[in-house]
C-alpha cells in the first residue's frame, strides 16, 4: 500500500509527466536487482516523459498510463480541465509554485458553468492543479483519487518482479487526448516485434461491471477490438479458472484506442479494475479486484 | 449477382472480419488462376483481417472495405451501434452461438432512447448481431442490408480479372472509428510506392446525387482531397465520355478520411454508387450504376 | 507590405494550395540568394503540396500553414465550410472558372441555416470560393481577410534571411482537419531528427491576451505541450528580455495539435500574434505584435 499512495501522490497530469517518470525510473533502479530478470530501461528523448521496460524476449506489452486528470489556471483563476475530472464545489487542490506546494479549493459558478480557484493571490496562467490526495484504505477497499491509473501502474511495478518476458509501457497524455501510446507503439513494434498490447487502466463500475466480483476484460468501449484477439484472452482466462467480468460499452477510451488507429498492427485489449467515483476526489476500488487483476496479468503475461 | 448476394450474407461487422476475409482469399485462391494476371496476396498477421491483392507494378490502390455496420449485445440484451446503422422497431437481426445461427428481433425503446433485442434468453455480452439478410432484386435495381460495401467489393473482385497493373485493398473497421486503413497505407507506400488511392464504397443519395445517374466522384465530404486529383480523374472520365455525378457533401467520410490523416502521402478520391436508406436492413441500389462504377474503374486503374 | 497583401491575395483555401505553394517556391528562388544561408528545397510528390526548407544544421522546425479557411460550392449555389469561417452575410466572395476570376456575395438563410452565394449561373459543384481581399493598414494596425495565416508565412520568409540553422514548414490543411504536418513530421523527423517545433500562427484575442501587447506564447489549447518544453522557450524569453503574453485556453487548436498526436516524437509550442474577427472578411492585427513575433522567432531558432 506504501508504493500506491506514494504514487498517488505525485503531481503529474497530462504534459508534466516528468516527476511520476522520474519516480518510476527510480523505483526500477532501486528495486530491479531483486526482480527475476533485469529489464533494459528505454527512456530517451524518443520517448519524451514514458519509460518502457523491456524483459527478456517480449511477446506482449502492458500500457499503464502515468498520466492523471487535473486543471490549468486560465486568466483569474479560472481553471480549465485536464482530461476529464469529475469535480465537485469544494473539492481541495493543490500546485506548485517555486518548488513549495500550495492548498486552495475549487469553486464551481453554477451561472456561468465555469470553474475557478479561490487562491488569495492570481496563480500564474498555465500553472496545473490536482486533488489534494486523501488516501485512505479498509480492510476491502481503496479510496484516493489517481487510483485511475496509479493502480495500473502499482500493478505493472508489481508484475515486473517475476516478469520474464514481456514489456511495460509507462505512458503519457492517455487521459488529455493522447499523442504518447502512438510514439511507443512504432518503437516497440519496429524494435521488438510486438503486436499484442494489454491495457492495464481503470474501468467504470457500472450496471454490468461491479466492486468485488474480479477483474473487468472489456470487450469493447468507443473502440471495439478484435474479436479474434479478445476471444484468445478469455480463453486463457478461462482454462486458468480466473473469475472475470465482461465490459461491453460505447463510450469512453483507453490507451487502446490510441493503438487501434496508429499505424502498427498490435492487437489490445483493456484489463483493468472496476473503480466507483472515476476522476473524483475520492476515487473508491476493491482489493479483491487489485488481486484479481495482478493474477490475471501474471498469467497473461506468460501464455500469451 | 450470386457472388454479390454471398458477400451481403457474410456477418462480419467491424472487429469481426475474419469470415469474410477467409471468404475473399477463398475466392481468389479459387479464381485467379482464369484472370489476365495472378496477384501477389498480402495476407500476414501485419494485416490483421485486411487483404491486399498486387498486380503487376502497381501505381494506383483500390480500398473496398469489407466490414459492415452492426450491434453489439450489451448486458440484459441491450444493443449498441457498431458503426451507425439506420435500423428501425422490428427489424430482424442474426447472430452467432457455437456455431448456429440465432433469429431475433430489434427493438427501440422511445423513453430511454435504448435499443434492445427481444430474444427469449439473455444473449451473452460482446455477442455481434447484423441484419437478417434478404437479398432482393429486378431488372433495374437490388434491395439488400450492407450492399454498403459489399458491393464495393464485389467491385473490386470483378475488376481484378482483368487487372494488369494495381493494389485492391480489402480493409477494416472502416465503419467504426478506422485503424485498418492506416496500417495498410503504410505498407503499401513502402513496399510499392503507392500514392494513389481509389476509394471503392457506397454514398448517399441526395438532393445532388441520384439513383440511375451513373457513378459518384465525390469532390468532398467531411474531408477534402487535393483538388490536383480529383481533377485529374474527373479529366480522364471526360475523356472516356464516361457519365458521372459530382458530390459535394460536409460531412460523412470513409477510408479516404483515415487515408488524409496517415503519415504517408497517398491521394485518394471516393467513387462509387448513390444508395437510398443507408446502412438500413434494406438499402437499394440501381444496376446501371453499378455497371457504371465497374467500368469507372477499369478505366481508371488503365489510365492514372 | 507588399509581400504580405501579395500573400493574403492567394486563394489557397484547404485542399487547393498549389498556388500558395507556387508562389512560395517562386520567392524562395528569386530570393535566397540574398540570404545568409541558402536552403535546400524539399518539394517532392512525397510533400504534396506543402515546402520544406532546410538551413544549415537544423534543430528546430516552424511550422507555418499556407492554406486558408473558405466555401465549396454544393448543389445550386449552397456553400459549406472549408475550416471554419466566420462569416457574415453580404460578404464579398470570388472564385474561378477558366483562369478568370468571379465575384459573388455570401447569402446567410435564416431559417434554414444554410449558406448560399448570389450568382448568377450555377456554380459548377466542388468550386472553391474564398473572401475579396481588401487589405488595409494604417500606422498602427493590418486589416485583412487571411492574415490567418498568410502573416505567420510572412515573418516565416523574413526569418529566412538571417536564419542559419533551421527549418521552415510550410503546411497544408491545417484549417481543415490536418493531414499534412503529419506527413511532414515524419520527414523531417527522420531526415533531419527534429524534435523541437514552433507553431508560428494567428491566435484570438480574448479577455486575457490583446493586441499590442507583444507575441502570444501558448500553454494550451485543445492539446497541451510538455510544460518540460514551454518552460524552456519562456525562459529564453525571458533571458532576452522579450514582453510577451501567456495564452491558456481549452479549445481551438493547430499544427501543434496534429504533431501531438504523430508517431514522431516532436515537442510542439504555438508562438504567434492575438488578431481580432479571426476568420472574418475583416482580421485586424497590430503592427508591434509583429514586430515582436517576428524578433521572438529570431531569438528562439538561434538559442533552442
Amino acid at each position: 500500500m506504501k508504493l500506491l499512495k506514494q504514487l498517488c501522490s505525485i503531481h503529474a497530469p497530462s504534459g508534466e509527466e516528468f516527476k511520476i517518470k522520474e519516480f518510476v525510473l527510480w523505483w526500477v533502479s532501486t528495486n530491479s536487482h531483486n526482480w527475476k530478470v533485469k529489464p533494459f530501461v528505454l527512456n530517451d528523448s524518443g520517448l519524451q516523459d514514458s519509460v518502457v521496460l523491456v524483459f527478456g524476449k517480449p511477446r506482449t506489452a502492458i500500457f499503464a498510463h502515468i498520466d492523471s486528470t487535473g486543471f490549468t489556471a486560465r486568466y483569474n483563476n479560472e481553471l480549465v480541465n485536464i482530461g476529464g475530472p469529475n469535480f465537485k464545489n469544494g473539492d481541495k487542490l493543490i500546485f506548485e509554485k517555486q518548488n513549495n506546494i500550495f492548498e486552495t479549493k475549487l469553486v464551481f459558478d453554477k451561472k456561468t458553468e465555469k470553474v475557478y480557484c479561490d487562491y488569495k493571490e492570481i496563480i500564474s496562467p498555465g500553472t496545473t492543479l490536482t486533488y489534494k490526495v486523501n488516501f485512505k484504505t479498509n480492510e476491502k477497499e481503496i479510496f484516493a483519487p489517481y487510483l485511475d491509473n496509479r493502480l495500473g501502474v502499482w500493478v505493472a511495478l508489481n508484475i515486473s518482479k517475476n516478469l520474464e518476458n514481456g514489456i511495460i509501457v509507462f505512458s503519457c497524455y492517455e487521459e488529455h487526448g493522447g499523442g504518447s501510446a502512438e510514439k511507443i507503439a512504432k518503437i516497440i513494434y519496429e524494435k521488438y516485434s510486438i503486436n499484442q498490447a494489454l491495457i492495464a487502466d481503470i474501468t467504470w463500475a457500472t450496471e454490468g461491471v461491479f466492486l468485488d466480483k474480479g477483474v473487468v476484460v472489456s470487450l469493447r468501449d468507443k473502440y471495439i477490438p478484435r474479436k479474434f484477439y479478445t476471444d484468445k484472452i478469455c480463453n486463457i482466462l478461462k482454462n486458468n479458472k480466473i473469475k472475470f467480468q465482461l465490459e461491453v460499452e460505447s463510450s469512453g477510451s483507453s490507451d487502446g484506442g490510441y493503438l487501434q488507429k496508429c499505424a502498427q498492427p498490435i492487437d489490445w485489449c483493456f484489463i483493468g479494475v472496476a473503480e466507483e467515483n472515476n476522476h473524483s476526489s475520492l476515487e473508491k476500488v476493491n482489493i479483491l479486484d487489485v488481486n484479481s487483476m495482478l493474477k490475471t496479468y501474471e498469467i497473461l503475461m506468460k501464455e500469451m
